[in-house]
């Protein structure tokens, strides 16, 4: 019985977590796959930080690049996270080394994904990162391999936990975005610094691999529509609840002939579509493939648990030797897409802004979508302070009309305040 | 470059579905395995059905049988059904011809799987059958590949999409089981014998199936409770809205200590709870391990594009050589555990009958529940014609109580009729 050797380079939360859990359920992995694994190293940046396990003195290694060149390790475990630096560094030269890299490193993938994929055929070796998309949801095995027979049209969810739980929280206890992202702090579900997660970045990151997986393709991870909830405000939330719908960070893709209409930003959705009650830090992904139809995932986005099963499964899966392409195709068979010009894109919008409370605002207000051709389904009219609060429902019309609008709106500060725009997301116009 | 020749005994609707995407998605299946597939044979019971797919002479084979034995042959994919007949010898003789079997057949694994896995392995080849359970969902390589890192305690779901459509239909339509059931036929739902989906022997199979495989013990395909949904009434599903509940048919399995705590019937469940919105023949699949949590797979629980999805999924795993163990593990290290005595049961019972509308009935009545220690939590009482339709919803109590209860109800056929009890299901006490 062949023994996997294992070093495990970053010891955070979830190091600890995988290097706990590797020893816990050792005998069972054992029998699931048929192989011993060992942990021969584990490396950190800072030794002496005070961790709650007991990790043998010999098995630490300061320099943690040393280990992509030790001939003993098989699997090298990259939890140091970043594009950038020590991650990219030990990634690139553990293959080089042929040694198999299991990562959790979403930003790192999205950005080098394509060549370290052609590196890893090239050195025969597997290059897995099952826990950068939704935590522990065994997406991208059940894409590659469960849905191996199916041509997928259609990738969308709720990729980032941190804005779905701020969302909830808004709409559960009826509190600002502010008051929502002090409590999901508190909670441990944002960091000191939640830029990348509300900015949309961490789940552009993620739609970015799952295209790539999805369609074959290459990663189209720039110049796409990436919207984050900073703006979304709680008279959203109830305006959103009056009209039967729900305030969801979405990131979607689409294939639309040889082009990827890919994107990140809030969506209002109906309130009985699939993923509508999908709250707190949970992730759902929903694939649309043919011939098998649509299949939903769900289950903690984040979170050392989770994200520990799914960096294992990919350790058991370089056991197994039973996934050979990170991507699911061959590297050199992935084409080259192009990203769905936006401007052409077309849904209902919600708009809602503020106007001064004076006489003539209303048509100064309507005649700016009159002239961009833009025709409007719903206005609401409610008070607030000694101003207006307006939303607008669109009937279908253009993003570059909208573009247009806002511009005029933004332009006349005067009157128009606080304009934001929600694309309204109807799956029957898909 | 290999090429696996695959052979496809049975051709009915899902059968020819499979020919038909294997000859679509060739080039997308070479490019995801790395390897060439070529449909060598076919076989069918009748082969001057009209089909509408032409299948060129060359590749029929009157005996299927002799298949098992053609030695060009690598893959034998079973799509007859039944867990006897030409379905189990075919299955046999081709594990013993050392051929890689792929089928659908729930019947058969629920009953033969454990000597069918032990002989693949004796004989070092994969039995594989991802489309016995969930339909698409690819819920079987989920639960043995991505959540290779967990002990799982807990898996249960709706399994069966006929008996789902048909209480979705009375819940919406507001009509009975039998005008439900003949929409469900109508719709190509039902078959024309639907006993086995109406009895929950179809989820039964099914979940002794995922039971198996999320705890590594041997099948236990008998002695457990198998109670399906004939009995379940408009006025339950009328009832049930009342209370907030739902009413669905669930497959559970817990494993507690060394035994399992297997079952099929219909429950009560919460309308918040994660699965009660998974309507019409959606199948959904929970499973509770750690250190994941909670995941959920939806999707489409038969038909032949999703099953067929799934069947082509094995025949990839065993091209790729990814999936050595039919339930996980190695046969030989299944356990053999206990089926839990389901009289220690305990939970919420609902319980509903019609009582002649006189004097002393309902005294009478709650006397039985009084002498059984059953305390009672709720009581509605409706009229119905000239009768009283009553509704008892229990405090926490013992299975063995209720029996007892029903027991004594039933002997009382002058003053109670038509009893029916429905577990209800409260996760907070799981």
């Amino acid at each position: 019985m062949k023994t996997f050797n294992i070093a495990i380079v970053g010891l955070g939360n979830i190091g600890l977590e995988v290097y706990k859990n590797l020893n816990i359920n050792k005998n069972i992995i054992q029998k699931r796959t048929g192989f011993k694994l060992n942990i021969l190293k584990v490396s950190a940046k800072n030794l002496k930080k005070k961790r709650n396990i007991k990790i043998p003195k010999n098995l630490w290694e300061k320099n943690p690049l040393s280990l992509a060149k030790n001939k003993k390790i098989d699997i090298i475990v990259e939890l140091v996270g970043g594009s950038s630096g020590i991650a990219k560094k030990i990634v690139f030269q553990s293959i080089i080394n042929k040694k198999h890299v299991v990562t959790a490193n979403k930003s790192l993938i999205s950005k080098y994904g394509d060549r370290l994929s052609v590196l890893a055929e090239k050195k025969s070796v597997n290059l897995l990162f099952e826990a950068a998309v939704g935590g522990g949801i065994p997406i991208i095995k059940s894409i590659k391999q469960g849905l191996i027979a199916n041509k997928i049209f259609h990738v969308y969810g709720i990729l980032n936990g941190t804005t779905n739980f701020i969302l909830s929280q808004m709409e559960e206890k009826e509190i600002s975005f502010r008051a929502a992202l002090a409590e999901a702090k508190k909670k441990g579900y944002a960091e000191a610094n939640p830029a990348s997660d509300i900015n949309g970045i961490d789940s552009a990151e993620k739609i970015s691999i799952l295209s790539s997986i999805c369609f074959g393709c290459k990663i189209l991870n720039k110049n796409f529509l990436v919207e984050g909830i900073k703006n979304i405000g709680l008279d959203d939330i109830n305006f959103a609840k009056e009209l039967d719908l729900k305030i969801k960070l979405l990131a979607i893709s689409e294939k639309i002939g040889n082009s990827i209409k890919q994107r990140v930003h809030p969506c209002l959705i109906p309130v009985k579509m699939d993923i509508s009650n999908i709250n707190g830090v949970t992730n759902a992904i929903v694939v649309d493939g043919k011939p098998i139809g649509r299949t939903i995932y769900e289950g903690e986005g984040a979170g050392k648990g989770p994200t520990s099963s799914a960096v294992i499964s990919d350790i058991s899966s370089i056991m197994v030797g039973n996934d050979d392409f990170s991507f699911g195709h061959s590297p050199t068979t992935k084409k080259k897409l192009n990203i769905f010009n936006f401007n052409n894109h077309e849904c209902k919008y919600y708009i809602r802004l503020l106007v001064k409370d004076k006489k003539g605002v209303l048509s100064k207000l309507t005649t700016v979508f009159a002239k961009n051709n833009v025709s409007i389904r719903n206005l609401i009219q409610k008070p607030k302070h000694n101003l207006s609060n307006i939303v607008i429902i669109t009937h279908f019309t253009k993003e570059k009309n909208i573009k247009k609008i806002l511009k005029n709106l933004n332009s006349n500060k005067e009157n128009f305040k606080d304009v934001i725009i929600i694309r309204i997301r109807d799956e029957q116009k898909l």
